[in-house]
């Protein structure tokens, strides 16, 4: 730090508060969740789409338009409450996996989250490294994805695993059926030459 | 700072991100309020308490550990819950009125939150404030803390000086009563040397 320059100094003061203040406040108000929804569009038919998000009420709005800033990605919607609430509901929201692989998950691998909220943004993060290497365009990948995320935020084991069965039986099939259908899919991959995320 | 003290730079650095930190994470997960109970044991029969607190489930316990390190005051208590939840409720508080002067206030006074909470902080510093010249003693300050308690966490309005009401309406006499009240409850004070608030 230059001590010749204390508008530096503050700037730094200032930044490093901000962080801390981020952190903090994603420790409180902060969600990592990945839904897996069925989407016949998607090459196996589910869709997986991790999301970090901030709620807050109508009169805490800026609060999230500062997020947008400060990550420099995501967008505030709101969320519009007909019930007797005294005010609507806004939600800082992030999707893009390029967003959450470039700016959200090395933000927070580098400022640590301090509640036990880590332990779920750890297992959020392994599921944007893998859909960034594409392996949730493979049954295999599908499977591993579906099992962390049945483990986050207090979801009731195998919740996912049971509805991908309910639904998609056909990507249960035996253990060579799967490996068939892994090299299929890989084949039409390659063919298709689509490297990217199907999201 | 000291340049040549990369040590102490780096203390420096994470006492900011410390401190953003905790208002960040207050600004999601605390909360000031101040109830006001009936006790027959107070000079006017009411009894102001305001608390700060910060409810964390029992995974994440160790945060309110932290802020008892971190503001040098307040305890954490466990909630029991013995409902279907997954897991206990602790809860960081502070009730003590010169641990609210000495510590909380003036470090988010200093240090100011960012969501609309500030609102309610600053009309809970207001009541601390009272509340340390023994306002809450007196008649009329006891109606001025519950006037400001009563728009505080969305209570509706009224609430509060409805239940006084309900509970002391001989704290409703006509306007020359209640200048003889305030009177004898000051000579009672005086004679009984009294000055410090009776939390």
């Amino acid at each position: 730090m230059d001590s010749d320059n204390p508008t530096g100094a503050e700037n730094q003061q200032e930044r490093l508060t901000a962080i801390g203040w981020v952190v903090g406040f994603v420790d409180g108000e902060g969600c990592f969740s990945c839904p897996i929804y069925w989407c016949h569009k998607m090459t196996l038919g589910w869709q997986v789409r991790p999301e970090f998000a901030v709620v807050q009420g109508a009169s805490s709005r800026d609060v999230l338009e500062e997020l947008v800033q400060f990550f420099g990605c995501g967008k505030v919607f709101r969320n519009r409450r007909h019930d007797n609430h005294r005010e609507d509901l806004f939600r800082y929201c992030v999707q893009r996996i390029g967003d959450l692989r470039g700016s959200i998950v090395p933000f927070f691998e580098q400022y640590q989250l301090r509640t036990a909220k880590v332990q779920n943004f750890r297992k959020f993060a392994e599921i944007v490294e893998l859909m960034g290497d594409g392996r949730h365009l493979t049954v295999s990948g599908l499977m591993q994805i579906s099992g962390i995320a049945e483990t986050m935020n207090h979801r009731k084991p195998s919740e996912v695993l049971r509805i991908l069965r309910d639904h998609t039986p056909a990507l249960f099939p035996d253990p060579r059926e799967e490996e068939e259908m892994v090299r299929t899919l890989r084949r039409r991959r390659e063919v298709g030459g689509n490297d990217q995320p199907a999201v």
